[in-house]
């Protein structure tokens, strides 16, 4: 049986921010963010999990379903929940999420498969859950860069896709801040350019 | 006549740094940071204007062969130069390299065309400068870090090329750094990828 991977999959400024300045609660990806994310809200592979009708199919749209399909269960920090306000009723994931909090908080059921369940004992103690369900698929880090960081800094990150944005934002969240000077080779497993943005994916040594 | 660019061609590591941490004269490049350059060493464009025979030619080559070839002047930081110690007797440049500093210090002429001017009186004057003897061709910003950024918040730079290198240094030097919450959109102009690194090609709106 395949053994999951733990996968992050995440757009980024070519000046290396995942949201703009400024962000916060009213503002989830800051100043000029959302244009990050130009480059998905027409295709049908956002379309879909979002519950709208269409869109197009390229590329871009296969990245993003296989990136979709491969996650049995999702991580998350409870910043990106709260920016997010729990994604309202019917949330795009349909697969269980584990939320990183310091507050113990009961399970949310939402609908079309989409479980939130909030982990207060570490990114360990997360990954253990998210792989008990995910099984054979892979647990994905949704973000937000806070999150990112402690599962790198921890080693337990098997491979990423950056999709690099051509843009600057030239303030905001920055995707690979406070590493410490650790140092980390990336095997360079794939290129794929399209009219929006690059994807780039990295496989990590450990 | 072609009216020549200004123009950016830099190796920066995933996580945005193009030098690594504790970087000073004694340790130009910080701590890892010449792996970032670990693509260049062996290929012929890069040990002929070093004065060295052989090499590999292959696609980096070309690449190098044309960011060199492309420019009829250099603009480059004291710190840098200082870094690099003045790059010896027989600098690599082999044409005119306009120093940014604060003091003002005589022409060097060097051997194989190479001739530093210092110049104290801004970027722009730099540029004007460097236009002037570069004619149809290139002024080609060489860093560090700081120039670059001084160039982008001034709306100077016309092209870049980012070759970005697979490993995370965790700190350092950042290249797209205090550039002040500065939108900017960039055209997306090539992508060619190598098995060491994969070089991002942009035109500025400006």
């Amino acid at each position: 049986m395949r053994e999951g991977k733990v996968v992050l999959d995440i757009t980024m400024s070519l000046d290396g921010f995942i949201a703009g300045p400024n962000d916060g609660p009213e503002n989830p990806l800051g100043d000029g963010g959302e244009r990050l994310h130009e480059w998905v809200y027409d295709l049908a592979a956002f379309r879909q999990p979002h519950g709208l009708a269409g869109g197009e199919t390229n590329n871009d749209s296969e990245i993003l379903d296989e990136a979709f399909n491969r996650s049995g269960a999702i991580i998350c920090g409870k910043r990106m929940f709260d920016a997010a306000d729990g994604w309202g009723d019917d949330p795009p994931f349909h697969k269980p999420v584990f939320v990183l909090t310091h507050e113990d908080r009961e399970e949310l059921v939402k609908k079309g498969g989409t479980t939130f369940t909030f982990v207060t004992d570490g990114i360990e103690s997360a990954l253990e859950q998210a792989r008990s369900v995910a099984g054979s698929k892979d647990v994905a880090i949704a973000g937000g860069a806070n999150t990112v960081q402690q599962f790198i800094k921890a080693g337990l990150l098997d491979e990423m896709q950056i999709h690099v944005a051509p843009m600057m934002l030239g303030g905001g969240v920055r995707l690979f801040d406070r590493l410490t000077s650790q140092q980390i080779d990336l095997k360079k497993t794939g290129v794929i350019d399209s009219p929006q943005v690059t994807h780039l994916r990295f496989r990590f040594g450990n």
